[in-house]
């Protein structure tokens, strides 16, 4: 499961989740067209199913599992975005979903989860404990582990974005996306080149979490990170496949301050009019930080969720 | 001005605004369908230039003129999104846009109205202040009235977006629009049965602003309210003919409370990610009033705008 999907495995994907998955609009802003000075084609993953990218990855991983797998669950850890997709996309195959989550994470969160049909399992807030509890679950119900991101079929999911994008916007000079885990990062980079292998790649990342920056740089993937962001989505150490597809593929991580991150997600909301959570401001925060290097270009901007407590906004 | 448009005219209208304004996308919400137990179809018209539908109007107002006419500019008092839509449309044919203003306008609002190249005439917060206003600014100018909903031309532009919306979702059973001034509902009620004569046609108005509801129970037109919303693009008295239009076309007014109002805004931004204005919320919260009347229908729900204060959200 450690392995690099290929375009192949991409294009799979997307006919499998196709009957599950939504066709997300891509959105345009003159105002903040002006404001970068570029072209902006906007994603808007904050459209689908369960509010964020997610689905595809987790969709693509449930319904490639054998019906003997299948019958046995799914199981992650994840009190995020992905848990809540994991347990919907196991409800599109009727199969039960395990999620794991840590003590003090966001009770919204896990009412969306149990909402979809998930079943919680607390553990202690490390991780440590997480796999733990994950594997004890594995051990009592032989549910297959779906990773959050370091893994080909959730990678091989997310990357059906790119083709879903390309489609709609084949003129597209360049591609930014938000990196965290860096299972979006790379299944886009993997599919984005397979279609157009000239096109410029980029991952925003905040500058308190910023591994895949420094791992990068350095040659070499950093294996330990003390995140400090209001990105809770992009608090995940980068994972040893996706590190490695973001440097074949040679994407360049451009870092972001929280402030940055915070005032470019209330441009989204007031300009495109779109909620969507503070990860997926990263993006434009990082075109807002370096406009030179976007000049003229036709850029596509992955929105990667929407999912955010309208009682504690960020501003 | 004052006569209502035919269905040639709205087919004149969008052929003369298509240039300019945004061709809105349709969204859906499995979410919101299962709540309301209907198929709800919202047409995002906080996604047209301006972030409101009232640019449709105002483009093909300005768009009417004669090269003469227009050389003149136009004027309006609105201090809203009709303001600042007349302001965006002059200056997509470069003529001049004065917009009367009431002391105590949003300074927010006010500044959009700049950035868009209009004129702001400042005045009493008096109707009769804002009409004397006008009046001294035609004298001066020359300029031509453009009326926020009590004018052909603008009845025609707002109804173009029923002809758009018949077309991205020709199965609908029923439509329902927020009703203020009425031009957006007398449009679309006159758009949508040229297409679809069967078509039931509603209109959500705010309980505190329910002169619609009043006047078509009576049978005559309510010639005086004293608003009391928190809907203020609903805040206007309707006009005679946007009246008469609601009461041959058999448009049913469906009145809403604010507290139900601001508590389906805030479903609009969680669960179709959709930045709304309070008054965009009146169609929604009056389905969640009534569901057995729209019980299994098909629902074209317009989302009128999404120009908010962000700094004071409503809950």
């Amino acid at each position: 499961m450690n392995a690099l999907p290929d375009i192949g495995a991409i294009r799979d994907a997307a006919a499998r989740i196709a009957p599950h998955a939504v066709v997300t609009p891509v959105l345009r802003s003159a105002v903040l067209d002006a404001l970068v000075g570029a072209e902006l084609h906007f994603k808007c993953e904050n459209l689908q199913r369960g509010g964020a990218f997610k689905f595809r990855g987790a969709c693509n991983a449930v319904w490639s599992l054998s019906d003997e797998e299948a019958a046995r669950g799914v199981v992650t850890h994840s009190s995020g975005n992905h848990g809540n997709a994991l347990a919907l996309a196991a409800a599109t195959r009727g199969i039960q979903a395990h999620v794991v989550v840590p003590e003090g994470a966001v009770q919204a969160k896990l009412e969306a989860i149990a909402r979809a049909g998930g079943t919680l399992h607390r553990c202690a807030p490390t991780q440590a404990a997480r796999e733990a509890m994950c594997d004890q679950v594995q051990a009592q119900t032989g549910a297959a582990l779906v990773h959050p991101y370091a893994d080909a079929r959730v990678m091989a999911g997310q990357g059906t974005l790119a083709l879903e994008l390309l489609g709609q916007a084949p003129q597209l000079d360049a591609l930014i996306t938000p990196v965290g885990g860096g299972g979006l990062a790379a299944g886009v980079a993997i599919a984005a080149h397979a279609l157009k292998p000239g096109l410029a790649l980029f991952a925003a990342e905040p500058a308190g979490a910023d591994d895949a920056a420094r791992s990068l740089a350095a040659g070499a993937r950093i294996e330990s990170l003390s995140p400090d962001t209001v990105c809770d989505g992009l608090r995940a150490l980068m994972g040893q496949p996706n590190f490695e597809a973001l440097r074949a593929h040679r994407v360049e991580v451009i870092t972001v301050s929280d402030a940055e991150t915070v005032a470019a997600m209330r441009l989204l909301w007031s300009e495109l009019k779109q909620v969507v959570e503070v990860s997926s401001a990263t993006v434009l925060a990082a075109m807002l930080k370096q406009p030179r290097r976007f000049a003229g270009m036709r850029v596509g901007l992955v929105l990667t969720g929407g999912n955010v407590d309208l009682d504690a906004l960020p501003w």
